[in-house]
């Protein structure tokens, strides 16, 4: 039965949707431990454990592969930070929340060589193309999404809130960068002192109705 | 005259150190736009206008190379922002005047790519050797200097003091990070008030004795 169900055409697209999951996992890994240049047809076959035909079956070129990396790791990073999150109250509740979870991103390692997104800006912020357009959209699409966030929980729209989504990124951005390098766990309990901190000193504390 | 000093003993090692000075002059820009990962000893070769064999007769290996290319960037980070605070009077006035140093260096585009040294950071913080110990030591020192100069400054030594030394590198990496990836000059003037914010509002505002 399991070999005529991968047999029939709705089996084989099955089958190919999971090798190109498969492929993307390990492309995500090594991008976050190598960086997205590390992504060469042949170092990814390897790692996801694919033939490079059938690698080149899924992606024409080492573009395409980094372009649907990127697309994975958003995925993953919205399950992860921004879902989590959904459920809070509007308003400051659900800012909180979101602060929490990309701790919480943070702590469990999600990505295995620290946040795939920070490492690629500054890897790719120098090289002008199509993988340094993307990377730089989703990192504007969450500085936007802290920025409304803010808004939400009090903030005048504008000069404030784009300030207070500065901070809060800044915040984040050193947290992975010091668990890093630095291996320093402490810096997670750093990071919620700086979150509490500049929540309650910058952000009027009216709850949305 | 010229060329009698330049095959004298000592005008050939006067030359030598020039040769040295300006391959690690263009090691510094290759590694802030490319990474310490790009220091091939042909690409350098090329970038240096010096032939393969000359280059090797000053640097052994690629290694050596990459340490000695951070050693010339850690040089350049002190001439740019350590010394053009230490003229400030002790405490306060030193820390201001060393962030706002740190913030000029950004602005000035000191290294074409960006800091050298967060980028260094991300590229080597999963590659365990003596290029990764030897950029944890400096990026260390220079949290260990604003810890120093906030206690300086009137905070309280251990954990306070930490405390505030994580935050400022946070608005710095933050800035080298949306400057680079966004283009954004505006953040110049977000680090600026996150800065001064900062000091109002956690640094006890007592000028040292």
């Amino acid at each position: 039965m399991i070999g005529l169900a991968t047999t029939s055409p709705d089996g084989r697209r099955e089958r190919g949707r999971r090798t190109r999951q498969g492929i993307l996992s390990a492309a995500v890994d090594v991008g976050s431990r190598e960086g997205l240049e590390a992504l060469t047809i042949g170092h990814l076959a390897a790692s996801a454990g694919v033939s490079k035909s059938g690698l080149f079956a899924h992606f024409g070129s080492k573009q395409e592969l980094q372009l649907a990396t990127i697309e994975a790791a958003r995925a993953i990073f919205v399950e992860e930070v921004i879902e989590p999150a959904s459920s809070a109250a509007d308003g400051l509740p659900r800012l909180r929340a979101t602060l929490a979870a990309w701790l919480d991103y943070f702590r469990r390692d999600v990505f295995p060589g620290g946040c795939f997104f920070q490492a690629a800006s500054l890897e790719f912020d120098g090289r002008p193309g199509p993988v340094r357009d993307r990377v730089l959209e989703v990192m504007s699409e969450w500085l936007a999404l802290l920025t409304g966030l803010a808004c939400q929980a009090g903030v005048p729209r504008g000069r404030a809130a784009e300030q207070i989504a500065f901070e809060l990124n800044a915040i984040g951005l050193a947290t992975n960068w010091q668990r890093q390098l630095l291996r320093d766990d402490q810096v997670l309990d750093r990071a919620e002192a700086a979150f509490g901190r500049l929540l309650e000193t910058q952000v009027t504390l009216k709850e949305n109705s």
